[in-house]
């Protein structure tokens, strides 16, 4: 595929947070998203679907290198400290990349 | 891993064309997908849990080079005008090739 | 992002393995795992999501490549003779690489 290159950073974070990263992702430049419900375990321990089917939620925001560093920065200093998160970024190429 | 290299091709679309998007797929040599309800928004708004909780898909696809160039093009040419869809491609090690 | 590069092993597989292999992801070192419910169709035949709207799970586990290979080897072995199940690996890069 003769695409462009950016990066998807997939956010694996505790349902609550939704509507706030939400519109933390709109403000630092994401141009859209995806969000699946899901549930697992981490080191804050099992979130388990008989306890709450949609208790984590996993964001998929495709974007450019520089709104991927902003919006781990950002997510690193709010609730790195306070909320069961974790990322990860992985290269994917896209066509039309003036839509990301 | 000894894995062989395939491409892992995520279409997010509308929910509304998945039965046809399946016969697509088939149609252009993917050998399997596998399809999970998302939300999300995109340069075409957003689509809202609250209004309709399956109004996106997220549809994986792990195949050959050939075989994604040949379901973008076919995607790009049939759907990209009149419905919210974003394609991207990502390289993946996978065991039994002769699977993809 | 600055950050670790780790492995991102995806399963997908039927809806009823669930329990136990949370229990093998546990046992090989995972040390956390994400699953989403899935619906598709592989080499082993449709799964309907009119015939059983969780019939198929995707689960993923970020860890470091030893321990992909003793997961992927594990399942190889378990499963894949008696059950639908892929497997695909890909690169991504983590922030707090402790924690995976």
């Amino acid at each position: 595929m003769n695409g462009s290159m950016r990066k998807l950073l997939t956010i694996i974070t505790e349902a609550a947070l939704e509507s706030v990263l939400i519109k933390d992702l709109e403000h630092l430049g994401g141009r859209g998203y995806t969000i699946t419900d899901a549930r697992g375990k981490g080191s804050r321990g099992t979130r388990n679907a008989a306890w709450d089917e949609s208790s984590n939620i996993r964001i998929e925001v495709v974007c450019d290198a520089a709104t991927v560093e902003a919006i781990v920065a950002h997510l690193q200093a709010c609730y790195y400290e306070n909320y069961a998160m974790i990322l990860f970024v992985s290269d994917v190429a896209v066509l039309r990349p003036e839509k990301f």
